[in-house]
């Protein structure tokens, strides 16, 4: 039984929550930051199995096209981390090259804007709707 | 005919030059650093056709496997970034939690030291009998 880490719980809203991944997005309104989460206790993506890795590797494209689609980006920064929060995580983050830290990157410096509710349910319908294609 | 961005190959010793992509070791010998640069126009991992993808998490996997086995590492940091030099590279970087930064990210943090000639040799001579087995 899988269980989302409560910082990931309390920081993020669920988008889609699937058989094998959460897509999350980070409150945090300053740039499009979606988070993909394998449900897996590996904590590094080359310990997973080959099929957990193709799956993910499908999943990271699908995020990628929908954050391109949806959002008016320049530039993804694709990230495993997890320094803080060790369950593994790849973050997705749309760049601009007007956005308020580029070039620099976006970890570590708090959000100066955050979702509203109606916000959010539109980019929840904008996913269903993109990935239910 | 594949030209490494200038600014990586400043910043950087090659530790293997191969048909379809370049592994590089960043020269800050705070942390083990490594880039692969696949040999491709494209700026994001989902352009790739899916070979070309399928070959980047074989190279993902194998550069892996060979920080946890060479470096004394706890986890790794795995990412495309690419704000300020868009040909696509991926930092694999091995953190420990006493390292200078730890849980930060290192990225837009200047290097406190740097490798001697006989340390990226040791790194050379390692990789090249890891990946030739």
């Amino acid at each position: 039984m899988f269980e989302l880490h409560p910082q990931l719980d309390k920081d993020c809203f669920v988008i889609e929550e699937g058989d094998k991944f959460h897509l999350l997005l980070l409150n945090n309104a300053d740039y499009p930051w979606l988070i993909l989460v394998p449900h897996t206790d590996c904590l590094e993506l080359h310990h997973m199995d080959i099929d957990q890795q193709l799956m993910w590797l499908y999943k990271i494209q699908q995020t990628s096209i929908f954050m391109e689609k949806h959002f008016d980006i320049e530039k993804l920064n694709v990230a495993s981390i997890g320094n803080m929060v060790r369950q593994m995580h790849w973050h997705i983050i749309g760049r601009r090259e007007d956005d308020a830290l580029f070039p620099n990157v976006v970890w570590g410096s708090p959000a100066q804007s955050t979702y509203s509710k109606s916000q959010v349910e539109s980019i929840q319908q904008a996913w269903a709707l993109y990935s239910k294609k």
